[in-house]
């Protein structure tokens, strides 16, 4: 058996991935995610659905516009006027649904299963008459009667269709049923068949891989497995699960996947889990300090892959679970010299912030480093003063008081809100001493009273250098402050 | 073949779900998480690694006094020493690791094959004297000689190790392997054996079922997955995959999934991606248009199982997708009776919002159709001003001019922050049209510049009436004004 010879993939990332709850992308969001789609090398992007709106349409045409590689294709339902929609914006190809399981045809479509057999087969030959690639798709296929589904297939490639979908709408498969399925239906049709799956039970992957290994030709996926309810197949899981478990090639470019996923999330405004495998924040985070050891020795120790290959880095961070290797690598990173006793007690302190519930940032391991190695080391910018007025029909305007070396500086600045306005004020402070860049600013999610603890963390960097420290106050504009001062301490 | 017989659950959400860098859980957190997961059925709780610190075992020892049903189990290495710490904790059971591949034998650990057999043995049979469960485990087994691996479990059970485990490290596994290494060595082994995945590339749960399909007893998860890099095999996932999908019954009690969910969490600070199956926000929450319609018929058409199986309910939400009968069920549910030219002229303004990228609240739904249907509903509290002054060496005050009923109310505040302070100014301005209770203040997490949009979600109270509504502001205070306008004005 040849496992996953030329697999292809069609992305639907603009299209069921728009459909999670929330997301709305605008015709300029849906050119650059299909830009960077094509830069991955999927064969397919369906860019959404030319029956939606006036609006959904011209992103259509904006996407088929860019004259990418990949094939275009539109959604439509197996009505002629969705075909006509599509052919309007002058996709490649339609993504042809229709509805399979008896509780799809009666309950939401009232019609049986001969009407929806006809009306698919009109609407088929009806494009392939307009000259698009036709793939007939079979919604809720399994929980279709088998033999039902693989006679409409059948009629399906003989009124034209180029290839066949089968849906596995609300993520019901299990990895050996979907072989047992593909095994059987593309040894009974004449056309090649795709995998499309959702996400319910968190077994479209497993699934996805199941059928391309019985058949599949092409899986349906969405960047970050985006989606309605829990989502699609993600593409970053099958194409790596392909590369790097069964060791077989694929045409992604595996290198972009990051980058990928990264726009999307930014554009959709759907956040990656941590753990999310893969591109999630901690896929390549290193804590525990027994591993960080392994690691330093062999990354393969405690890494499935090498980061860089999907295009990201390696992190290692401080906490609780930090042993001597861990620490010993930092405290080198950040220029200390210490011995074994030293090190010993700094240890001991990580750990006991760790106890406390604290996260563990450089600033923490540096300042603990600090005292134990009884270095006075004076903060350089020092906050006398700030104070910030805002409102509704005031331009946000804060002053500062700050000592840089000893100097009093004072300076006011502007901007969105308080925050803004107050971060722009210590940023023109500090301009003497160095350009201080605010590369990211993120706060948690804050529940609970407007008194909450609010934990503020910020990348700052100087020339080059990269920083990131930690305020925590129940102000957010004090702690911004504090995580600012922090960092620009370590920066200078 | 029997699928499914009393399986058992490991729960290790505070050993390896703690050890997702950043996470640091007190000792109060470690409790109420292992109250919860006694509350949920698993049969044993990995509470901690006793040789991590003096905080930590203060912890485990917390969850021993709690006299849980659960068996409480403590990691330990192949050492004594560890085994020491265990019983310092009073533990039942200790999870004793062993690493097995020949990397992390020979790299890591500078050993071979035989010292850690032997290593393996003296623990073993050093923690049985005094009285403790073993479940022996390999490290790394995916990547081991399956025969040296089985030969230490055997070697291991003579020794009077009552369980064995095989854990995927690295989450190299697929499926079809799984069950092939696991019908081999629980024939080869007289003793039951559990899986532990991890889910790099997004399979430690098919790979789990594929375990406890050939044999195994047991199953390491997390809640949510949580754990080092992408995280460990989800609880829910396995739970409700074999309930589900297999049609077996286990020990855990679904209903309170979803709330074990939200502690871990909240106590971890670990997001749940919107698009995490069962649990995540969008799992039940529906969009597009000819889905709800599907919905509204017979729920199962767009639903895998019912949102109260796992303690949830379910969401309809509008978008772009939105159509005629997710539109229409949302307006009888407002209380609005619109004819055929209303609904298709607001289906119109819902669809153009959405095609500008916008999210459509509630709040976006009554203002259109009140627009449609030329209802002129004045807001009875308008904003005309407010004022806020913070820093670090004054008290944050705020003042608002509000029109209350026409009326003008002006009223000052003063609060922890810019936002407390004005959120108190508001309450205290409308107290006259009633006590508006404060009862959940939520931000989502900020990422991006100190400009980035803020999204602030209020839900307020007045005589047992409860509404939530939202404000969209790239500054926090105004944002929280926004919201909490909007929610009064629904209120009264």
């Amino acid at each position: 058996m040849i496992l996953f010879e030329n697999v292809r993939f069609l992305d639907t990332t603009l299209r069921d991935g728009e459909q999670t709850p929330g997301v709305a992308l605008t015709s300029e969001d849906k050119v650059a995610i299909a830009t960077k789609l094509d830069e991955l090398g999927v064969n397919v992007i369906e860019a959404g659905s030319a029956i939606t709106s006036e609006g959904e349409r011209e992103s259509i045409r904006a996407v088929v516009a860019e004259g990418l590689d990949a094939e275009i294709c539109s959604y439509c339902r197996i009505m002629k006027q969705d075909v006509d929609y599509a052919l309007e914006c002058d996709v490649d190809s339609i993504h042809l649904v229709a509805p399979v399981s008896d509780l799809h045809i009666n309950v939401k479509l009232r019609k049986d299963r001969e009407s929806v057999r006809k009306m698919a087969m009109e609407t088929t030959e009806y494009a392939k008459e307009h000259g698009l690639i036709v793939e007939l798709s079979g919604e809720d296929a399994s929980r279709a009667d088998l033999e039902f589904l693989k006679s409409l297939y059948s009629d399906g490639v003989d009124a034209g269709a180029d290839r066949l979908c089968f849906c596995d709408t609300v993520g019901l498969l299990v990895p050996e049923k979907t072989g047992e399925i593909f095994t059987d239906i593309t040894s009974a049709v004449n056309a090649p068949v795709s995998i499309h799956c959702h996400d319910d039970f968190g077994l479209a992957t497993s699934n996805t891989i199941a059928a391309l290994r019985a058949g599949a030709k092409q899986a349906h996926v969405t960047m970050n497995g985006i989606g309605e309810r829990s989502g699609n197949t993600s593409l970053e899981e099958v194409v790596m699960t392909i590369e790097w478990l069964y060791k077989c090639k694929t045409d992604i470019n595996t290198t972009e996947i990051f980058k990928a996923s990264r726009l999307v999330s930014r554009l959709t405004g759907i956040p990656v889990a941590p753990n999310k495998s893969l591109i999630g924040g901690n896929a390549f985070t290193h804590e525990a300090g027994i591993h960080v050891h392994g690691l330093l020795a062999d990354t393969s120790t405690y890494e499935p892959i090498k980061p860089e290959i999907i295009g990201r880095e390696r992190k290692v961070v401080l906490g609780k679970h930090a042993g001597k290797s861990s620490v010993t690598l930092a405290l080198k990173e950040m220029g200390f010299d210490v011995d074994d006793m030293q090190l010993h007690e700094i240890l001991d302190r990580v750990k006991e912030l760790g106890d406390h519930g604290k996260k563990v940032t450089d600033a923490d391991l540096q300042s603990i480093a600090e005292t134990v190695l009884n270095i006075q080391r004076e903060a350089k910018v020092v906050m006398d003063e700030y104070t910030v007025v805002s409102g509704n029909r005031v331009t946000p305007t804060a002053s500062v008081k700050l000592r840089v070396d000893g100097r009093e500086v004072v300076e006011a600045g502007i901007g969105d809100g308080p925050v803004d306005a107050t971060v722009d004020s210590i940023r023109k402070a500090v301009a003497s001493i160095g350009d201080v860049q605010l590369e990211e600013y993120h706060v948690d999610a804050i529940s609970g009273g407007t008194d909450a603890l609010v934990e503020v963390l910020v990348k700052l960097s100087k020339d080059g250098k990269m920083v990131t420290s930690r305020g925590a106050r129940t102000d957010i504009v004090m702690a911004s402050v504090e995580a600012m001062l922090n960092g620009i301490n370590r920066l200078i």
